[in-house]
């Protein structure tokens, strides 16, 4: 099969490479019919974080049930199903609380199950991994796109949004314009907030969180950014969506957080190690630092639903679509910031 | 009058200073019965922060009203009262939503009006900042020691226990033994804790722990605490308060704490900013940090309610009494840790 490979800083290959197949009686093989490039395959790309070259890549993957293992019960082949970004169990102590990605049993879509950006991937604990599409939406083709981001960038926008308690009739404010940060916006209008201040750097993104339920835009940068929202929310909002991962981001998300409120955060936390967390700023006006990597496999029934339902799309996310062979040029395309993010179809 | 001066590091000095009058009509001049040193006084003693030489110190004052401006509703003189260590007036947002501690027109124990560790202070906004003990209980001195600590220390115990979410039946760890994690102890007890882990390094603390409602107590050092707590926990607790506030503390506070936990944080973070606080370990569990300095006016009421019914007694953190030429002895047995916290008697 073939299947994308890292090579190095800026280089992406589609290769021939070795199909997974069942090892394990609780295994699935999914044939990849949609997948995406994230935001965070960038950090790779860029030399900005390591990763072994010769190693497959992708996360997100969508596709139909080719094989199961002897003990897989909750799909079987033909169905057509979607994946979080990692494997969890589904039965140990965190799955069960909703924090799969703490699943005691947890694995990654590389070395032997195949990076998601390829012909075919091994689910490990299938039954708690892959979430089934129902039947009638199987080959619909505008819902399973509409789907896709819940493998990823949409339960992680929504986990920022209840992370930062956002609720009915709130006020709340999203850093970072990326695929997150505009998910969040959605996230934030679907449990009720009533104004949605989304903070970015590019017009055309924030046309899309304007699209998306954003009730007010912010271009400016820095401390000017800063001022703005202080300004619009008269003070600082009580609940913040950190959606960048970057020092400057969550510094920014600190200082227009209200005394009292929430910094909800999803983004990997890029430099923030190296510049540390400014405690000082947060200890003095009690404001909670809540989030993490998002568990969206426990969000994922839930906004299943609502895409089905038609009350969710975040699909415009996608603003480029490539095939196997388009995959180094997806992730040029991204680097440029020419394609919020890029879907895949292998 | 006389009052406590801080001359410099190591030095502080019992001296005449100009007695403070009303000077607003929302003030109240207090005539200092009890008050008290507190560890974070300990700072500029050592020299490692920054005060003014010539400046009054002391934060928790308890007394008896002398004067009281034309304004002032609540209390009138005669009356016993004890305060935070902040000033606040009790009617802006951010009091209103019980956080003290960011009032809009907050104010402080320094400058004119007084440090506390004196025989006089003024209070501005009376009315928000004093909390008056019921005549009953006026001249008790048995209750008026165990209501002292409401000042600061069991407020700001309860608050790391109420930020890190600790509810009935829950298992808990406190980090620290010193006055407010031995508070912590007490407050966790009272919000219905089964078990509480206290973890410090000093024998006789961890003996008052116990008296506490301390269910274990761990005294090793670094990775063995972590190991060990992580061994009492069957893999560390949902629910850590970190009454210490130095990098290390903060550390050992998050490596406890279990996959989507919270850890509540109360202690000026000292030197964490120096260090930073490593995000990435709590970006991966989901740890949230919650916290900050204790707005112990919103808690003064329910917390007195239970000193006062007999459910409830900080006193005993006390564990050396002064009068006020004895302050400066009193820093020193805090500084050598021969006294856990000093009882001030002017």
């Amino acid at each position: 099969m073939r299947a994308a490979v890292y090579r190095g800083p800026g280089e992406i290959a589609v290769e021939e490479v070795p199909k997974p197949e069942i090892e394990a009686p609780t295994d699935a093989i999914v044939r990849v019919t949609h997948t995406a490039i994230c935001g965070s395959d960038l950090w790779f790309y860029r030399g900005e974080s390591d990763r072994e070259p010769g190693s497959r890549v992708g996360h997100e993957p969508m596709g139909v049930v080719e094989a199961v293992g002897d003990d897989v019960r909750s799909v079987e082949p033909g169905d057509r199903v979607l994946a979080p970004f990692v494997v969890s169990c589904g039965r140990c102590e965190f799955c069960r609380r909703g924090l799969h990605t703490s699943c005691v049993n947890g694995d990654s879509w590389s070395g032997d199950n195949g990076g998601a950006q390829g012909e075919y991937v091994r689910s490990p604990h299938a039954d708690g991994t892959l979430v089934r599409v129902p039947d009638r939406y199987a080959d619909d083709e505008d819902a399973l796109e509409s789907l896709l981001p819940l493998t990823d960038v949409m339960g992680t926008g929504h986990h920022a949004a209840v992370s930062a308690g956002v609720g009915a009739g709130d006020t709340c404010v999203v850093v970072g314009d990326g695929a997150v940060g505009l998910c969040a916006v959605l996230a934030a209008r679907r449990l009720g907030a009533e104004r949605v201040i989304a903070v970015g750097h590019h017009e055309d993104r924030l046309d899309v969180a304007e699209a998306f339920g954003a009730t007010a835009t912010v271009a400016e940068r820095g401390e000017a950014a800063v001022e703005r929202v202080r300004e619009l929310t008269h003070g600082g909002s009580t609940h913040v969506m950190e959606c960048v991962g970057a020092a400057s981001a969550m510094e920014t998300a600190i200082e227009v957080c209200r005394p009292g409120g929430t910094v909800g955060y999803v983004g990997v936390p890029h430099g923030v190690t190296d510049e540390g967390l400014d405690v000082y700023a947060m200890f003095g006006d009690n404001i909670t630092l809540s989030g993490g990597v998002a568990p969206v496999r426990a969000y994922a029934e839930e906004l299943m639903a609502d895409v089905l339902g038609g009350t969710l799309d975040p699909a415009p996310v996608f603003t480029k679509t490539v095939d196997l062979d388009g995959v180094p040029d997806g992730y040029r395309a991204m680097d440029d910031r020419e394609a919020i993010k890029v879907l895949v179809k292998p």
